[in-house]
């Protein structure tokens, strides 16, 4: 009589180790089994990276009913693709990139891993979801953000998402949040990206750094607005990135050679 | 009375060696200054990652009047990045991305390097282009694409883009090419992506490969139908990626918690 258990595939860019990764593993038993291949280490900002240079290592380090966790040399990306060629048992039913240990909102969307596994699990047709926190620290307190991943998780599971369409839930800090908002990716950029270090072997070299410049803090329909007012963004995220305004526009530009 | 030379910032994801680079700035150096920044070595499937873990090294290995050329230890837009925080005498008038070797359409988009460039680029608010040839190999003859990327940027240069949009320009092997066709992204997937490969040291390793599945061979409008018919293909690709046809549906869902 029972429906079948749901099955849920996990990757973050965290690493296999992250405590955020675990939170969500801790949120998601109870209504799914899961299936979990991680990066063996960091790849904090891989984006849609892949690897194909050479070939990727990846091996079960956890297995218990309805929970297997893998660790993986790859990219979150390979990740997902790993899992989907060789070890699911069946087609699951989400993919789901995170809990991200810092958000992944506005332009942080491009550089991100969480969501490159996200966008990953939807170019499979797979209904996906990528959660992050505001807060980088290895030791982020994910209580209050945990209800809504399970909210969340157990809505798209009913629901479904439409094909070419991924959701990215970022979540503020903050002991009481205010509840969710359905948002648009906020305008903005990165500015003085870089600190100049001093390489011990002579010279110097770059290290990433960054002040973010939002172009738009009034605008509260954006994710920015909605993280700074204490409420979960949900922003869904197309992976089909034409600009269907424009196309109009340049066939009447002159491209003759 | 003349206008001051256009300044043209290049990049790739196959390294400052490859061959598509060098005949992209051999194209360009009659139109602009060129200042290019590219990695030491391939970084092909790097998407728009950024190295955030440790210092990235650059410096100078060609220098003539109106071109000089870096070389830098990080991924593309580490490159596009660190150019323009350090490197760039101004403003430049464009970024360019390629010209790859292979082609960016279809859902690679979300895997290129090349695309990264360019979409870094587009963030910064800087018309942006990539060029992709549709051949892989180190020796690509180039020649039938070149007039194309000339005729190409110097539309843009003379045009510029509109905030939030960049090209993604991807180019068919043939000695006589049919014109340019204003395209979408191309829906489909790749399949079968992994060859399994013995381990000297024991065990498994997995090699990413794969087959492309085009969801809509007979779409005249996509990129893949203008590729196969022997015509440039421009994608006008969007830096916001969000789905915003779907946020009233999302509003009436649960969220609960």
């Amino acid at each position: 009589m029972g429906k079948e258990r749901p099955l849920i595939l996990l990757s973050n860019d965290d690493g296999v180790e992250a405590k955020g990764l675990h939170e969500l593993i801790k949120t998601l038993r109870p209504i799914a089994d899961l299936i979990v291949v991680a990066p063996d280490g960091p790849r904090s900002g891989a984006s849609g990276a892949i690897t194909s240079e050479y070939p990727l290592r990846c091996r079960p380090v956890r297995q218990e009913p309805g929970l297997i966790i893998y660790k993986c040399t790859g990219t979150p990306v390979d990740c997902v693709k790993l899992a989907l060629h060789n070890f699911v048992p069946r087609r699951p039913d989400m993919v789901i990139g995170g809990i991200n240990h810092g958000d992944n909102s506005s332009v942080n969307v491009h550089y991100s891993g969480t969501m490159g596994v996200v966008i990953e699990g939807c170019l499979k047709q797979i209904p996906s979801v990528g959660f992050s926190l505001c807060d980088h620290s290895a030791d982020a307190d994910f209580s209050a953000a945990l209800p809504y991943v399970g909210r969340i998780t157990e809505e798209v599971l009913q629901n479904g998402l439409p094909a070419g369409t991924c959701l990215n839930v970022n979540i503020p800090l903050g002991k009481q949040l205010n509840g969710v908002r359905i948002c648009r990716q906020t305008a903005g950029v990165w500015t003085n990206e870089f600190a100049t270090v001093a390489n011990p072997r002579g010279g110097e070299c770059y290290w990433l750094t960054g002040v973010y410049q939002n172009h738009e803090p009034e605008a509260e329909d954006t994710d920015h607005w909605a993280l700074e007012h204490g409420y979960v963004a949900i922003t869904p995220t197309r992976i089909d990135v034409t600009d269907y305004g424009i196309m109009d526009k340049l066939n009447g530009w002159n491209w003759e050679v």
